[in-house]
């Protein structure tokens, strides 16, 4: 591995997702600014970068869904995983006080992990914006004295904005986790989780029965997330985190098992539990 | 009930929630568009409208997850059901062809499923904006001429746009699943299904243990659907659609057991499964 790896993360430079590649892969790598997940996903299996990283749920917000779907499309494996504290902050022009602002423009998550702030303020519309740092660098760039942004500490320094509000966040226990993919699986040393992707046959009690192949084995569920299958009404996707590494031997019996009972499965890799960090 | 109901639908006139208010209760029924989720919730609960109609779920697109945490959160039950045939338009003002068009509005969740063909327009940004006819609406009043909307059909009637692409979702098995909420419980008289919303209690295998409640009962599962507890990271709730009336006994004692295994349980009510309709 290069000792400068390219990071693939989507958003401009000050974005939350830029501060969880530096925090995982230390201050030498080199993050790479793309426009959209798809992009990230692309840059790993075109080996344009080594890893990407990419957020998948946030504490009070919920799962980034779209990433869900990608890591069932794109041939990739998940090889760690970060909880990245989220602080969030209105920011605007210097000389800007709260009282100017008419409108607000972040990414609709922001926007929703903030939403008991936003309604505290009076007359001012909340617009959507693609990405958190891109809304900061708007309101930099088209000297936007009417408005303000919700994005972080690095994007106010980023576009020289000012801090009108700290941490508005709607409940202060706010974390994002990431995961780091990249296309070939790895081996944890320690505290290994592993993820993967089903569908159920169409049988009664499909999911208990996919359910009672790891219950039976004492391995622990730790996520269980559904989607719907694109195209196929009201048919489900299951995404399952479970505790331990693939390798290990009731895991892959567990996941023989399962195999008898889905109609599709991925083993996305098995990969160490992320620990919380604060941006720095 | 009045021969006229009120029916709070969130959105602008012309909205696919619109749509389905209508077709769900007929011509001659009062549909009162009101401007967020949380507003038609609290319509409800303060009587000023009999009902509201509440999106939940798209066959491309996925679940609307705010309106689960609204169920989660109002004292309102589901009293029945409708899924409408979704088709997305490009729309713009008389006059502009698609190669004017720089920039395209509409909700993050039609978008979504006109990802294909927006990617297919060169050079043309796209916004998020809050609900696809007042993006339409919004093109009508400020005379974008070089911008377009996606919305529906009724849309283009209400604000005079013309219709540049019809049908550009990616896949045209395209339903929009709707919930219908009162204050009362109901009792369906055919085709019953339950949602209820969960948490689990912290036992090893606690989810499938609930769901065995269901299982050894042979009582089929609708829809399984996690979401994380609001400021407990990594918690989850779950909502749960099973076939058939709360009041029949096995379901009594199936619910009875369940909440023997769960640290919160609501009872969302049952209701007639809905049909697909085409928009009129």
């Amino acid at each position: 591995m290069s000792s400068h790896p390219k990071i693939s993360y989507q958003g401009e430079p000050g974005a939350f997702s830029e501060q969880a590649a530096r925090a995982y892969f230390g201050k030498s790598c080199t993050p790479v600014a793309r426009e959209t997940f798809n992009d990230i996903f692309e840059d790993v299996v075109k080996r344009r970068s080594l890893f990407a990283i990419v957020p998948i749920e946030n504490s009070l917000h919920g799962s980034v869904h779209q990433n869900f779907d990608l890591l069932w499309k794109y041939r990739v494996h998940i090889v760690g995983e970060i909880k990245l504290r989220i602080k969030m902050n209105l920011l605007a022009l210097p000389g800007v006080t709260t009282k100017n602002v008419r409108a607000v423009y972040s990414h609709p998550q922001a926007l929703g992990q903030c939403e008991k702030f936003l309604r505290s303020l009076k007359h001012v519309s909340v617009t959507p914006f693609y990405d958190t740092a891109g809304a900061a660098k708007m309101i930099a760039n088209e000297r936007r004295y009417d408005a303000a942004a919700i994005a972080s500490l690095q994007a106010a320094a980023d576009y020289g904005l000012k801090v009108l509000h700290a941490g508005i966040e709607s409940d202060h226990r706010n974390f994002t986790r990431f995961l780091v993919i990249g296309k070939k699986l790895v081996k944890p040393k320690k505290n290994a989780k592993t993820s993967i992707i089903f569908t159920t046959k169409n049988i009664p009690g499909a999911l208990f029965k996919c359910l009672s192949v790891f219950a039976l084995r004492n391995i622990n569920l730790l996520k269980i997330e559904s989607r719907p299958v694109i195209g196929s009404p009201w048919e489900y996707l299951f995404y399952l985190d479970i505790e331990g590494d693939a390798r290990e031997r009731e895991r892959v019996n567990a996941l023989n098992h399962l195999q008898e009972l889905t109609s599709y499965f991925k083993n996305l890799g098995s990969y160490e539990t992320g620990i919380i960090v604060n941006p720095k």
